[in-house]
């Protein structure tokens, strides 16, 4: 794909050398988002983030990645402070909004909502998740965080081992991670769920077809043997008919320190789309990992900002000036570096 | 009235002067708003956009405007999220508030709030809304608009022909419009309602008593004819006694493209305050018009913003400045030009 | 306490010469606040402003004292837009915000949460207030006002004769003042309240032991007699068990301008920490004291915009370079200054 002033509403949209190219830029936007220097590249311009729908991570993160190449953000974050209330089409949504930015980002509870407003929108619009659908910057931010973590191994995507972990049928950010690894070669999944749980077939079709390997899986310490990377889901509570029949399925597979120590290579990777469910009914991932160093769940989410920092430099045609409007950061930045693997 | 340090509450405060002068430096801001140029005249100062009633269109509109003046902004969304709920006066909120910001754009449920707000503020107030009563800005950038569509026809608001459309009762805006329009000469008005939602007989009076001409209508297809613009509106469902009430009158006026090419003159400018109603039951405005160039509604949003970054630049007593603060724009922007007429 | 890069979670933490200093730094922002000039020096730096319970006041407060900064300001303002409420913990809440951000300030309702909160943070946290426990800058703009009112009239802390009334036992702003003002020599305290609503023993015998002289009083009319301020608190009905239970204090006392005049020296300064409740049967401190120079009340917001630039100054080390990054104000600063005592 072309960057420039282009839509990002869907992994789909990714070629391999897309993938590379946002990661390169990503990794050039590590200075700014740590605080080693600040660039005003984008001041000026103005970030729509349109969030019909909760969410306080994913909202911060994209306004925060903006602020952070010198723009300003203008946001909204409830459906009910909406038009839509009165009947007004996501056409005409879209129309306005956009006469009103140079670039928005937009999160509603509908499949597809995001692309429809993109149709009419005036400037290019992300899909900051569609309801169950696509959420394509989550999934860049995990495959980069898989790239980062895998590097410091002396590896590459390219051969890994990588064990899905949970609610693999709901799961919005373990379907577009699949399809990501997908334009690598060689990857070898264990996808590891209880059966009624299962990851649908089209998405297991789909890594065959493209030569990967594919394990399926219903044991959890079966599931978690020899891979680099375990990434574990929490139990898409919201997407079940009912909570009584989300509740059995909560706390059935718990990755924690000894199930590590017992069950995993040394060194394996743990990541997680985030948040992790710490009820201590469910707890599918304990916090009595948080000092093992080869916890990447907030490596993951600092790498957030890097990857919406890149697309938004990427779209808006500034890749290159980044560095051209750099200066130094003047005030105290006690921010202390998660660990590295 | 003299802009510098004014509150603007009520379309009565205008003369025709003072709308020209508007207009002016509305038209000033264009290259900013089409991202030919920034410029960063009001860097430092802070904008109180006071929202205490949902709304997402105006309360971005406004603060895009501040932003594209090279402002900050400071929001609040909810009237819940307010001291007004532990028995605070509106006297003590304005004192507050007024003491963070330089200026205050209040939106309200409550008829007078606002210029009760603005009485005790310590810095210009801009009445955002304030229920059914005023919503100056709206007005303003819907007049702006048809000064802009009759220009690009060669006319002027003088002898201006325009046929307003559905729920005359209970529109604000059409009230607002009705009031700056009447600062004009010549202007002939068709008010076209069922005989319930008629205008109310104090604005009718008011445009006769200042010498321009007044039908009334309950035809579409007759109200329709022999116009310049045709100004349609939704009915205000929030102000009927019962939504059995309102239902009566949902879906009975409806212009669409087969109407439009029967009854209306060539090029017959059509305009909404928007939202417009594009659920099945209602689509006083169809959306088989959207491809119609005379469609002005979305010409109307994108002129708002120069509407209200004129009104900042006027209160604050920047608008010759704004050139001299201006640099080029460096990202790409994607932004389309809205179809001229 | 060193500032730099250091939470600010209770007034505990305070020292009389780190209060001194925050007041000393408070009085240079005074031309910024008051639009002398601006300064730009946190241009390019990030405020999380995370606000898990409803306020519009405190949130707007920190965000200006930022902007006035020259930095940028992200939000969150509803505990149900939060990861919270699928049960993430507050420690991974905080590790994934602390990366967005260069200093957050948080609210919550609930004890401790800050403090558990800041554990697990990455950068400086400033406690907005949880729940009923602290709100330091609360306590501090308060006392700077204080100050600056006695400061007014040729006086010091050291030997002032200040009357607390109203609910004290659950009022979390009184406490933190008297804990502050427990860091000077000499004060003399009247604790007036219903005899179910005093102050807790403890806040007593602290401010005793450090030599402080303490009277409890149950009579508005005695307790308002020979002090140099009035510190006037609604009851904190949100505390009490049914509203039942908190309506029998409603209307309790009752300070207005004829008891004023009748009971209390002349130039005795009015305080209150907002909202104060201004429905009839409340009205704790009466509208009619509006006009009267003496009423501090909106001095004592105005002042806690100093006094949270203040804090960020000081926490991230740019105290000494505020003034070299001062700019002259280009737009027209209607602000009147409030009336000085």
């Amino acid at each position: 794909m072309i960057f420039k002033g282009s839509h990002i509403l869907s992994t789909d949209q990714f070629e391999r050398a897309d993938v590379e190219r946002i990661f390169e830029v990503a990794a050039e936007m590590r200075p700014y988002a740590q605080r080693k220097r600040i660039t005003r590249v984008l001041s000026g311009a103005i970030l729509g983030n349109m969030f019909f729908e909760p969410s306080t991570r994913t909202r911060i993160s994209f306004g925060c990645a903006f602020n952070l190449l010198g723009g300003e953000v203008r946001e909204t974050t409830e459906v009910k402070a909406s038009s839509l209330a009165k009947g007004e089409s996501l056409h005409d949504t879209a129309r306005v909004l956009s006469g009103y930015s140079d670039i928005i980002v937009m999160r509603h509870p509908e499949v597809g909502s995001v692309a429809e407003f993109a149709e009419a929108s005036r400037v290019p619009v992300i899909n900051g998740g569609d309801g169950p659908n696509e959420h394509p910057s989550q999934a860049l931010l995990d495959l980069y965080t898989v790239k980062q973590e895998m590097s410091a191994r002396g590896r590459d995507i390219d051969g890994l081992r990588i064990a899905l972990i949970g609610d693999l049928k709901n799961g919005r950010a373990v379907h577009s991670l699949c399809k990501l690894l997908g334009l690598f070669s060689g990857v070898q999944f264990k996808l590891v769920s209880p059966p009624q749980l299962e990851a649908p077939m089209a998405i297991v079709s789909e890594l065959l077809g493209k030569g990967h390997k594919v394990e399926v899986c219903h044991e959890l310490e079966e599931g978690i043997h020899h891979v680099d990377i375990l990434y574990v889901t929490r139990t898409q509570e919201e997407r079940f008919e009912s909570q009584e029949e989300a509740d059995q399925y909560r706390g059935l597979f718990r990755v924690n320190q000894s199930i590590y120590t017992e069950h995993c290579e040394p060194n394996t990777v743990i990541m997680h789309p985030l948040p992790r469910d710490s009820r201590s009914a469910a707890k599918e991932l304990d916090d009595d990992l948080n000092q093992n160093p080869n916890l990447a769940i907030f490596r993951q989410t600092d790498n957030g900002v890097l990857v919406r920092m890149a697309l938004f430099a990427l779209i808006l045609d500034v890749a290159e000036e980044v560095h051209n409007h750099a200066q130094p950061v003047t005030w105290y930045t006690a921010k202390r570096k998660p660990n590295l693997p």
